[in-house]
């Protein structure tokens, strides 16, 4: 027999899960609904509209596909992607490679636009390539949650528009941290998900296409290849008037998801965004007086993940379990080319606040001073602290 | 700004969701865990063991898809369906389609076997078709929930295995209410849903894949269509030594799923199984008793899911939004042919009780005779009593 669950009570300040809002919890312990109740299609159109404002968009086609946020990815590559369709996936991190790897089992002819990871793409890239290719897509990744770069998205779409092709935003990091903005920036395509700064736990992956892009889907020639992604059947029981039976949505992410968007609207977007970006420039500051450089570029990092180059001689796995162990805080190793050489530091939803900048300041610090690296104790939160003070 | 969320406290009787037990709810409310923890890890380890139980199957590859159940029908197909493969669906209901429609998309020729609804398919009619088509796969609907048929399925995989061919049982609403018994039986594929007759929210597919499966798909000549399903990567994240990154699963889903196995094993799975099969006995008797005649034929009948034929002169709609109104009860309209003229009703996990059984008939008795149905009143809820009497 098993024992009642038990967990430890972690910081996460890893690249995601983040630590769920407690009123995002308690909405998931609300009572199932059927999938057609009238008052369970109350609960998702307040979702669609909540999502709608947070993506910045009036797109009809807006609403959390019934997975994480790779499904979301896979919906909005499956949808439009028809076989031989040309592609082009900005690749600086794992996350572009896995836009890539998905578009081309959806048949697509990928031509990837590479930069080093750490990197933005450049806009003179996406134009080469276009000359070349002339794609029926481009897809970036806004935020890259391996790299912790924040990308300008504004030259690329308005270049992508310019040779008539769809746009595609991976805003999984970004969502609820930093604006998207779909309808102002002309995105076509959208999608997310729910455990980094929505602050709600993972399941779903909210999406958005613009009515271009649907105009284009229903166009198609051949079918889509998924029907649990189909967006033509999504769309009739998300938005259609008749709600069509298509698979039972899982009400407890659906209410779960409900709340952590009530949550925004109550904070306010604006002030949302502005406390993940002085929280980062805290977590900044602390960890550069303690000599630990950041991997991206001041004017691209991504506020709600910060990564961080390991100093030499100091082991990633020992630093990231005895923080695990000792403090019971979480923060992220590198991926792909960055494993055992950065850090990830994430401070998305919630949990991007001051308390938790200090405790993960002064736990690396601590455990750095141990491991030999000379450090005047109280280095790296005076640092913060200064920050927060200047910005009061 | 929206209010906080509040739902009416529905009796689910319909084909699911059904009423999540408390206990699932309240594991809901745990906090988050990195995908990589621990602590996680082992949670994920307790919900693989205990979904080999309740499957009946030592196989390896046995976890929980992140998605609903048809997101797991979908991932069995497109791991093994290569493009211009044979497979053989027994269609004898909405789901029996919705096989085929997936097996369509993943590229499979589809010899659709067909029965009417309400009926079973036949093993005669397999052979006939194996001997046409030499099919590499034979995907069989255990429970239909359009039609409440308990298909019977060790002749056809008797059959199935003769010719050489894998053996999928949708087990969507029978897994945790009826013996799946993977490994007896010889069931190749299997998937389900969380929440039927595990009684728990939902937005998981448990799957199970046999050996002799996966060393197929490990000999694909084309690469799996969908990333998110791949089971090859899925394998490497749930069950592998290295416990590689795939996606960030719903660390509140799988908190959920462990609690409702949890559950079954206390129960015990021959108890649960009688339970579901006396608590069916008694609503059709009560249903009987005041002229509701059931759909399937009494061997072949689902017992956590029960249809009836709507009377003459009874206005579907009206039934179930009068049940849903004055009673707060939820049951299931008919679906495909049976739209407007067969009700579902479900007993699923915790809702297969007494107390449920005698509150519908007593609520559909009252309704039927406002309706103007001639009834002495009671008649149902005393049938049905005495099978319970009966049974003790």
């Amino acid at each position: 027999m098993y024992n009642e669950l038990k967990v430890p009570p972690r910081i996460l300040l890893g690249p995601g899960p983040t630590i769920a809002n407690p009123r995002v919890l308690k909405a998931m312990t609300t009572p199932m609904l059927g999938y057609m109740d009238v008052d369970f299609v109350e609960i998702m159109d307040d979702v669609v509209t909540l999502l709608r404002e947070v993506y910045g968009t009036k797109n009809k086609l807006t609403f959390p596909i019934s997975g994480t946020g790779t499904s979301g990815m896979e919906a909005a590559l499956a949808n439009i992607v028809e076989p031989g369709d040309r592609v082009i996936v900005g690749v600086n991190g794992y996350f572009g490679g896995r836009i890539a790897d998905i578009a081309e089992r959806c048949g697509a002819v990928v031509t990837p636009v590479k930069a080093e990871w750490g990197d933005i793409i450049q806009p003179e890239q996406i134009i080469d390539v276009c000359d070349k290719v002339s794609p029926k897509l481009v897809a970036i990744v806004h935020g890259e949650t391996s790299t912790g770069i924040l990308q300008p998205l504004d030259d690329i779409i308005d270049i992508t528009r310019k040779y008539g092709a769809f746009f595609l935003a991976d805003c999984v990091t970004t969502l609820g941290g930093q604006p998207v903005d779909i309808d102002e920036r002309g995105i076509d395509i959208a999608y997310s998900c729910t455990q980094k700064c929505l602050a709600g736990p993972p399941g779903l992956s909210p999406v958005s296409f613009s009515e271009r892009v649907v105009d284009a889907i229903r166009k198609r020639k051949t079918r889509i290849q998924s029907f649990y992604l189909d967006v033509e059947l999504l769309e009739e029981y998300w938005t259609g008037d008749t709600r069509k039976y298509h698979h039972t949505v899982s009400m407890s992410l659906i209410y779960a998801i409900r709340e952590a968007l009530r949550i925004i609207q109550e904070e306010g977007q604006s002030a949302r965004y502005i406390r993940h970006e002085q929280n980062a420039a805290a977590l900044i500051a602390g960890a550069e007086a303690i000599g630990l450089k950041p991997v991206a570029a001041a004017r691209y990092r991504l506020p709600m993940l910060t990564t961080l180059r390991i100093p030499e001689g100091i082991d990633d796995a020992t630093m990231r379990n005895r923080l695990l162990q000792d403090y019971n805080i979480e923060i992220g190793g590198g991926l792909g080319v960055f494993a055992g050489k950065a850090w990830r530091i994430g401070l998305m939803g919630d949990a991007a606040n001051e308390q938790n900048v200090l405790l993960v300041l002064n736990a690396i610090e601590k455990l750095l001073i141990e491991f030999g690296v000379t450090v005047e104790p109280g280095t790296a939160v005076s640092a913060a602290a200064a920050v927060y003070h200047n910005s009061e």
